[in-house]
């Protein structure tokens, strides 16, 4: 027998989550019967969506979430012991799984590359920024990219796969470090917007003559801000809106029926699953450019299970450089 | 000697615009050159985007706009006296041009026609719905669409044109004559919007589940409103936001951002002018349908050229059922 430790949404958040909100339970798991394997979590991914739990999970249930995994014990003859795989069993220490909907990580995986990867700049949020700029940006040579929350797991893999495919890439972060770093990865124009006198000014001097593209992770007052320095025919890419995801009243701005109209803009929201048939094109793709040292990343890893919480929590306030991880 | 009437724009217009905005003058015009045509206009268009002269315009320049204007005299040989065209001259009751910039009614227009459709259901508001329909919406058969001010010039093309192709149409006026209207042409599902006791709740009624397309004329609340409807994947056209038009202080409302990421919307702005190279395409295929009485049009004619700022104050206060004409 043995002993599952996971997470519960024990309250439905309201506001910030909070610590109260979530419960540490053992689970016993039952003997594996033919056909199933235990697995075990290495490392679990905290990311912005899980805010959006009750979307997904009523109280009670096992928080939603994606791991890298280690098979411990297989009664499966197409799992061996001792491979990793990518799962999204929610947050548990160990499970059972019948084998489907697992993910191999790439066979071409070089042993040096730390597996957490597979849950950071090549699985869901480097995906995320490859279809987004390449399926909703639509991203050509010479354009000019703004992305905000730019040094998270999904913005620092845009800005990156942008200057790779020959454009200016400008980055907005919320500390100087951040924007540091950043500078260090390419970023041809980054700025702190929490001490920029003017967001608006800061857009404008970082490029003048506008932006052809925008990769928005924020949404609400950034957004209103950005629409304004378009291009025509500018494209934005809504990936997500962490400026609204804790808001208990909806916040409003002025609306952007005129911005889009004047400048022919299009807008459009995505969800990454969207090209779910299309994973293996983009994570090979992406795993190249890692091994090749020409998509940099950065991971801020939490040690210990019984700190996902504050590691979410942590991760929704921006404290992470890169993408959060946490490590059993 | 002929002598023009010309309407000026005196002042900016600051909120809604006023007849002391505008100022009647005649002008002298002088006799034609070789090359030259003399024309009169006997229809002109009144349209939502003169509201924004300030971006064209300055304080004493004559009203841009579009006219369909007969020859009257003309030293150009490729233009024949009698033969009507369509003139982008402003308001004016009279004007010489070289020729460049005329069009000439198509070919097959029929002698039964009234011209005047070459401003409106066959001219730019027409194409607006066909462009706007085709291009940003994207229809395709089964598709549920949405339009606002959908007893307007480009409104009620978009309905037609949406049955035309094999969807259901659903479209909001402002008055119970509006609604008979559209009813009458087609329009699955109209109500007013200025009665109906919640605009969500209609907006449900007529479509419990939801939209494909929105064809947005009006922008503002109406959207905001409407945007959570939209089923996954929808398309929203940008088509005007006569709503915000008139503002001094721009309105704000609910950010798009959530809806449109968890349903992964489409939002688009244009102007017809995009598709200028397609407008022969656009045309001819309008005035098929009209000549087969598959397009209805309406005109809201008013007599006399003395009464134009009041024509175009009545269009943007929605007195007008379809297309808004001055008849000279």
């Amino acid at each position: 027998m043995v002993t599952s430790k996971v997470w519960v949404l024990k309250k439905h958040f309201e506001g910030f989550p909070k610590t109260s909100d979530f419960e540490l339970k053992k689970i016993e798991l039952p003997n594996l019967k033919d056909g199933e394997l235990l697995l075990e979590s290495v490392f679990l991914s905290v990311d912005p969506y899980m805010r959006y739990s009750r979307k997904d999970m009523k109280e009670g249930d096992i928080m939603i979430g994606t791991q890298v995994a280690r098979i411990v014990e297989s009664k499966n003859p197409a799992f061996t012991v001792g491979t990793f795989v990518v799962a999204g069993s929610g947050w548990r220490t160990h499970f059972i799984s019948d084998g489907k909907g697992l993910q191999l990580l790439p066979s071409s995986w070089p042993e040096s590359l730390p597996k957490s990867l597979a849950l950071g700049t090549v699985g869901m949020p480097g995906l995320t920024a490859y279809f987004g700029l390449l399926e909703v940006c639509k991203v050509k040579i010479g354009d000019t990219v703004l992305v905000n929350a730019a040094a998270g797991a999904v913005g620092s893999v845009v800005g990156q796969l942008a200057k790779i495919g020959g454009c200016k890439v400008v980055g907005s972060a919320g500390s100087d470090d951040k924007v540091a770093y950043l500078k260090k990865i390419g970023f041809d124009e980054a700025f702190n917007y929490k001490t920029v006198k003017s967001l608006d000014e800061a857009l404008r001097k970082a490029s003048p003559d506008g932006y052809d593209c925008f990769f928005d992770n924020v949404g609400g007052e950034f957004t209103s801000i950005a629409i304004n320095q378009m291009k025509k025919y500018g494209r934005i890419a809504i990936c997500g809106g962490i400026s609204q995801y804790n808001d208990t009243v909806p916040q409003k701005g002025p609306y952007v029926q005129i911005p889009m109209l004047f400048k022919e803009l299009l807008m459009e929201g995505f969800i990454v699953t969207r090209w779910n048939n299309r994973w293996e094109e983009g994570q090979k793709a992406l795993l190249k450019w890692v091994v090749e040292g020409k998509l940099k990343y950065h991971e801020h890893v939490t040690e210990g299970f019984e700190n996902m919480p504050m590691a979410f929590i942590g991760m929704l306030k921006g404290e992470n450089l890169g993408k959060a991880i946490v490590k059993v």
